[in-house]
Order: structure tokens, then sequence, then C-alpha cells
């Protein structure tokens, strides 16, 4: 495991170094990261938080359970005092936030040091993460690994390369089709969408009422359990399950399409692990996954919610916006009322079936992008990167869809790019998700993953 | 109004004093407060909660609900790192709490500086407020009218005392028979018993698991609904009605009987204040409120928990008990399971008939106690004693018994004793009797009640 949040409260407590020391190593990472990481620092704020915790730590009141550590948070969440920009030029001007948003509200009740506001794709759309007017990040994980400026992965880009860089032990992100594990994945990091009712997503810009989710890229699925404690104001229980206690299933439908070879060795030698640590892993069809082509044919709920969302907007001020974002959102001008009802009902009905077909497992495992994280070069087409961006969104965009919840969490071994696991369930998994991807990530970290 | 917490931080955002100031006037305040107020302090603690409190402020950072602001924290809720002692001297070598109560952490995640345990009557035990073996801090409010050292009510004495005497905005209190409401009507403050089941009481040496409540003191109204939303994690819904459209009633059976002539001539004067602001006042008899003397007969829930939460305690420790208090418990001791269920069954059934009757109306007001202040010398005999206990008990818990919620509010005129016009309803009415109050604080406050 490396260096988590858990760890540095674990320090904190036994006296090792203070919030104001473990800031202070983030913001010199920070330094070092990508320019493309923050759009705005919050100046001053989280060395206020983390002083104000260590005086009240030294007093011996408790430690509060984000320690006055860094959390960087996204772009399209209300923090009082900046403005909300969600990785756009269009609301540039907006007038500062006068209340944070409920789930920022949450981190710092819980003493998280909120460093800034981070980049990520234009008002959340894409995978991908390249911001044409803001600038684009580029992955940190890979740059260790070979000179290609590589794409972090979106839309949450700046928020998982705060993590990956150590500038923030946590970021605060939105998934609506893969924006949390995408990166996660890309950066071998760890990204846990819960139920989506589970957090508010009140004061922010919302990409898809209907799928969008506020939730965070961790260092480690503890700390994945924790922020999810925080963010959901509420405990998960954990049973602890050992590996070999775990019935989990692999759909081969869709899922298992296309893996570039790297992703498909690493995605069987976790399998293999797992196997070896006494889970049962069954094979499945689950061929209700080949429907849903048809159903999102028109666009699907991002299209029609973000046109209901963007058209004034888009009315007025549409050469400020990225044409590439543009396009995807006006397909949703020609849906009609009685498709999107039609949707509603049909996803309904899809979800029940669905539903029923992973009612024996503990979880279902994915590669959750079948894709190690591509040049930046290599998207400059219009239709590379729709190509792209198509394949990054294919499998985590599934659990959104199901309503259900997934957590990504690295599955490479050390000296590889980074890839991910995807563990997942359907609504309200999510306890049993967490406890999942406890055991596999301790059988992984056995078997010698990164 | 009374300086209130809302007050002091409404004057933190105006710039006018940080959160140091308001407590350094606190701690100014509990030097001159009865030496009987605080068991024990919480050195440092408030301090280095006040300056991270300005610290974090001055960086831009939302103030928090409680803003820094001193609250005593009654001595039977755990608080991390100290004994808790109910007010006894049988626990006085506890292990220090290894953990907040949750309602505690909910106090100092919403920013409050928490200054101390505060005396008690032991284990809860009565109304009155006297401990013989730690002592009873007179009442503050009736020391500035008379030279009489009068009681505070209890059980949450001290609590009292801080709030009157200035030394803390807000006490933590709970409220089995009254002992939240009882010490704010005696001390001229606001006592807000919510509906028990709103707030958790993990964490506190219990007194009746049925009936106790974790609950504040205050010296507003709109700091109990502060004070509320934090204890209870919750929102109040207020929707501010004024007078003339409340439909109230004033139950005759039992509540009125033997007032004391200065409150039957201020409960009067409350009623007319209240009809002349255009309130519809009913008189009802409630007569099910005559059968509440032979259900309890023989010591109801509070005898049958306390015996079985005590008697391990009592077989081994009995001397370090107050003989006054050991009496109550052991009527428990012949309490069958028979009689217990009978009662749990007749509670029910009384419930559902009171609710009946007080569904045509937003609240019903009664005086809170039929007494003002007795002076502490009169009560040196069992026989006066248990007789007041009685007396003090008799309205307030009535509505724990109908599993209700109310709140005591000052009706005392300047220059008069304390005392309280208690303003109640039905489970979950919480929100109606918090409006109501403030519908009615406002109404006396034209009228000129202190």
């Amino acid at each position: 495991m490396t260096h988590d949040l858990s760890a540095a409260r674990e320090a904190i407590l036994l006296g090792q170094h203070s919030a104001s020391d473990a800031l202070a190593r983030c913001t010199e990472a920070a330094r070092a990261a990508p320019a493309e990481t923050y759009v705005r620092r919050f100046a001053g704020q989280p060395e206020a938080t983390a002083t104000a915790v260590d005086l009240q730590h030294r007093a011996g009141i408790p430690l509060p359970p984000l320690a006055g550590l860094a959390v960087s948070i996204k772009d399209l969440f209300d923090v009082a005092g900046f403005p909300t920009t969600a990785g756009s030029l269009v609301l540039r001007d907006q007038a500062p936030a006068a209340a944070d948003a409920p789930v920022v509200a949450r981190l710092r009740r819980a003493g998280a040091a909120l460093t800034g506001h981070t980049h990520m794709t234009e008002f959340a759309f894409s995978g991908v993460g390249l911001n044409p007017h803001l600038g684009t990040p580029p992955n940190p994980a890979t740059a260790a690994l070979d000179g290609t400026p590589r794409i972090p992965g979106g839309s949450t880009s700046g928020g998982g390369v705060s993590v990956a860089s150590g500038a923030a032990f946590a970021a605060l992100g939105s998934d609506t089709g893969g924006s949390i594990r995408i990166p996660a994945a890309l950066q071998g990091l760890v990204g846990f969408k819960n139920t989506s009712r589970l957090t508010p997503t009140a004061g922010t810009v919302p990409l898809s009422p209907t799928l969008d989710t506020a939730c965070a890229i961790t260092r480690s699925v503890r700390d994945a359990v924790l922020l999810h404690e925080v963010l959901a104001d509420r405990k998960v229980t954990l049973r602890h399950r050992p590996a070999a206690s775990l019935r989990l299933a692999v759909p081969s439908t869709t899922l298992l399409d296309g893996l570039e070879p790297a992703v498909a060795a690493a995605f069987e030698r976790a399998l293999a692990t797992l196997r070896q640590a006494g889970a049962r892993i069954d094979d499945i069809a689950l061929d209700e996954l080949a429907e849903l082509r048809s159903m999102n044919a028109l666009g699907g709920f991002p299209a029609a919610e973000a046109w209901a969302w963007h058209r004034d907007l888009l009315a007025r001020d549409e050469a400020r916006y990225d044409p590439r974002v543009v396009s995807r959102i006006r397909r949703g001008a020609t849906i009609s009322a009685a498709d999107h009802l039609k949707l509603i009902d049909a996803r309904r009905d899809w979800i029940a079936r669905v539903e029923h077909r992973l009612r024996p497992y503990d979880a279902l495992l994915s590669p959750t992008v079948p894709v190690v994280a591509p040049s930046i070069a290599s998207l400059a087409t219009d239709d590379a990167f729709f190509a792209m961006n198509a394949l990054l969104l294919r499998n985590p965009s599934v659990i959104n869809f199901l309503d259900g919840c997934a957590l990504s969490l690295p599955c490479h071994a050390a000296g590889e790019l980074p890839m991910g696991l995807m563990v997942w369930g359907p609504a309200l998994a999510d306890d049993t998700v967490l406890d999942t991807s406890l055991a596999i990530e301790r059988a992984l970290a056995g078997a010698g993953a990164a």
C-alpha cells in the first residue's frame, strides 16, 4: 500500500509528524506536479486548517477523520468564496459561491485541508481528460515510466493528478460515466463511485442528474471507505471477508471486447491470483449488456439532461465552448420527451433483469478500461478522440446506467503502465463492494501488484 | 432577546469580535459563576478551538454553525480523554472516555468550544438540583434578585448555571422527566426537549433509556433551533407563522393544579398577551392526564430501567450513593417483567388517545413548573425534598411519557423570579413546537417579558 491518508493520519496520532508537516510535503509535491493540476488554489486556507487541527490535537481534542490532510476539489463543486467554472471558459465570470456544496462542507467538517479546484474536462464531458482551453495535465504515473506525455483520464483529470503527484491525499470528483474510475485506472489510483443516491449533488454543475455521483479518488481502498463515509455521512459496515470466501463473476458481453494485450494479461493475472487465494470466480455472459447500445442510441441521459441545462448558455456563448463538447450536448436537442420517458422505463426494466443475474455474487469483476493511457498526441483528430472516449467510457458507464456502485483499483505490476480492475455491484451494494475490494487489494498486493 | 449564541456568531461574521474574544468573556464569567458550575474543565481545549476557528475564518473558510463559541457538557456525556462521572462519587475512578459521545462529536464538528463537564444531580435523579456529595450551584438568576440561595433546578443544574452565569452560550444536557426544562424555567433560560428518537444517546450514562433525550439549554428559541439542528444532525423546517395564526390549547387536568400565585399570574399574563396578538387559545380538559399517577404508581420506566443499570453497582458501592437517589432506584427492584410489559402497552394506548386530542392544535401551553425556585434551605428534610421534586417533575414528565417534545421559555416580567412557559406537542412535532415558540417568544418580548 502506498502512503495513503489513513497512514498519514496514523502518523499524526503517533506524533511522527503534524498535519502541517504533511501539508508542507503536499505543497512541495504540488510545485513539481503538472501546471494544469489546479485551476485555482484556495490560498492560505489549507495551511489554516492544518494549523487549526494541530492546535486542537495538541490540546487533547480528538483528531478529526481527515486530520487536516490535503484534499483537492474538482472545479464543479461550489467552495464558498471561489467561483465554480467546471473546466470552462463560459463560466469564468461566475460570482464566487456563497456557500460550500454539501459534500464540500462534509469534507471540511471532517477536518480536510481543501487545497484548490482541480482541472477537469469541460463540463465533465469525456473520459479522456483533454481540455483545449485550459490545458491538460499529463499523466504523472506514466511520466515516471516513459517519455511520452499520456492522457490523465477524465473528467476528474486534475483530481487524479493531484493524488498521483502527491499534491493531495484524496480528490473530490464526480462520476457520470466513469469520471472518477477512468483517471484512477490510468494513474494507478483507487476510484470509488458509490450508488449515486448516497451522496448529495447540490451545489455542483450537473452533467446528467440521473447518473451524476459525488465521490473521490484515493490511494487505497481503506481511504476510499473513509472518504465515502465522510461524503455520504454514513458508516460503512465492513465484514472483512477473506478472498477465499468470495463468490465473484466476470461478465463477458461487451466488457472484455478489444482489450489491449497488456490489459488482458493484467486482468487474467489478477483473476489467477484471486482464484489461487481461494475465491470462486464464474464466467457469465450477462447478455443484457448488449442492449445498452441501442437503448442509448440517441445519446441517453447525458445528452438530454445536458441539453436542458446548457441550451440557454449555448445560445448566448457557444463560441467559448469546446466544439467536441458542444457536438455531444447538441445530440440532446433532438430527443423528445417521449423518447426520454421510454428510456426511463427501459432502464428500470433492464436494471431489474440485470440485478437478478447479479444476485448470486458478492461482486463482479471487469477491466475498468480496455486500454492503458494513450499518448496525448495520438488523439489529435476528432475521429481518434471520439473513438478513444467511447472506449474509455464503455465499461465504467455500465454501472452508472445500472444505478450501481463500482471501485477501480490498480492491477498492474511494478514497471507496467497503470491498469485498473473494476469491482462492481448493483444499487446499494456499496458496503459489499468496498469489503470485497479490500480483500482483493490485499490478495493482489501479496502477489506483487504495484 | 439576551445576547445569545446566534448574536455572538453574527458579531464574529461582522468582525466585531473574534471567537477567542467571546471565549475570554465566557471564561471571565465562569470565574464569577458558582464554584459548583463545572465538575471539571477541559483545560486549554476551548481556547484551542476558538483560536482554530478564528484562524480558519480569517483565511476565508466559512464560519461553522457554532463558531468556536462556548458550550458546556453535562457530566453524563462521554468526552474523549475525560472520565464521565454522572455527578456521582461512585464513578469517580472511571477511566477517561476513549471517544466522544455522538452528540458531543456533533457539537465539535459544528465548531463548538467545549468548556467542561457541568455539575448535575447524582445519576440525573431529581429535578431539584441538589447534590449532597459534590455540591449544589445556587441559582444565579435569582441571586441577582434576592439574597436567598435558591435551587438551580435539575438534573442539568450546572448546565443551566453555565448559561445563566455567562460561562457558556449553551449547555448540552439530558431530559428524562424535565432535566433540561426545569433548570431552564427556574433560571430564566430556554430549554428544548426534542422527541427522544431524534438525538442519539450512545456514550451517555442512562437514567431511563425509554425516556432519556439528549438536548440543550440556550438563551433564546433561535439558539434552541440551532442546537437541535446540530445535535439531531437534521434541518428544522420553520414556517415563521405569526402569533395571530396559532391555534393553541391549555389543558387543565393536573397541569394547572396548585400553581404558586406568581406562576398563575405570569401564565395568565402570557395567555392574555398571546390572545391579544390574535392567537386562538382553547381551554381543554385532557382527562387522560389523570391516568398517569396510577399507571406509574410502581415507579414507571425510570425505576425499572435505573434498577437494571444500577443494581450491580449498588450491590458493590451503595454507601457512596446519595440515599435519596438509592431510595428511588430501589423501587425498581420490585417491578416484575409483567408489570413492565403492561406499562409499555398502557403507554402505547395512552399516547394514541392523547395524540388524538392534541390533533386540532399547533401546540399546547402549560406552566413548565408550578413554582418559582424555592430556597435551598427549605428542602432540608426528605419530606420537603421529595414533595418539591414531585412538584417540579409533574408537568415536564408528562411530555416524556407522551414521547413528545416541549420547549420552556421565560414568561416572567423584569424583576420577577424566573418562570417558564412550556410549549409542547406530540412525537415528531418538533419543528412545529419550535416555530410556535419563536412566535410566542416574539409576542412576549413585545409585551415586556424578561
